[in-house]
């Protein structure tokens, strides 16, 4: 196989990775019996900004940081792997304040054709943007301590992070 | 607002990584304008393990690295923020490997109640469990193929992350 120069990245990563790798030893359940839910976007290292040990906690992401999206990984995390606590951090500059569900299956109609808007719509993807930040927060804090499947001994924070200083702020 | 032990590590990792944050400047979409989907599994650290610099990639992370459940986040990631490539990472001792959704549900229904098994019935959550690995990658890199939201010029592999080892390895 020929590989791209993002693909030689990864096999040159893991080469370095590996030789120095001491962690094999960890078990499946996160140590630390909790979870971080956070949004796709790149300027986020939910390692370094969180401060999360390997093995210490699952690492959920999707764009905008969506509770809704993330209600199966969630629910596996607490009734198979022992999880009690859920961080959520959603962030500055967030693409999900940049656009509307109309502007995204428009976008889809025009790039990729009209066999694509059709399989978009049969599918009814929501794309989930929303319109203020720590309101979202709010919002999917609150649909977290609504749902049935998140008992109420799992304690549930909601946070913003700064891509612009770095910093993780609690909103409730 | 008290904290919890993991609120209060949260806080202090976003003290010290502030600190010396010199990032602020990235922009919203990813400078290598490709995405990483892998598990929300605790024994994974994608910057790490996959050499992903700050800025340069999405990371959407579920239980099982899902394309099914991956694929809005990979269509904004695509017709809003430009990515061409996607790089699929599952990897060994998957918590997908050790249940089905039948296992899935009766736990909610011990664990949380008939109102909580109501709900998951209602929502008709699949919690997508695979039998075996290597399958499961070649079966979700034909997902992102097959489907048209993901065009033709959007370059996919499938790897696997050894989580005893280290090491990410190519499928395909």
């Amino acid at each position: 196989m020929s590989l791209s120069a993002i693909q030689k990245n990864v096999e040159a990563a893991s080469a370095k990775y590996s030789s120095s790798f001491t962690k094999g030893h960890l078990a499946l359940p996160p140590a630390k019996k909790y979870l971080v839910l956070t949004c796709m976007d790149a300027r986020i290292d939910p390692a370094q900004a969180f401060g999360i040990e390997l093995g210490d906690a699952h690492v959920i992401r999707n764009a905008g940081a969506s509770a809704h999206v993330a209600l199966r990984s969630i629910v596996i995390s607490e009734q198979l792997l022992g999880t009690q606590e859920i961080v959520l951090v959603k962030h500055t500059g967030c693409g999900m304040l940049t656009f509307d569900n109309e502007d995204a299956y428009g976008l889809v109609e025009k790039n990729l054709g009209p066999d694509a808007a059709a399989e978009l719509k049969a599918r009814g993807l929501d794309f989930l943007p929303f319109a203020e930040l720590e309101q979202a927060v709010k919002d999917d804090v609150k649909y977290l301590g609504d749902t049935k499947l998140v008992p109420d001994n799992v304690t549930v924070s909601g946070w913003i992070y700064e891509v612009e200083t770095g910093k993780t702020r609690r909103v409730l």
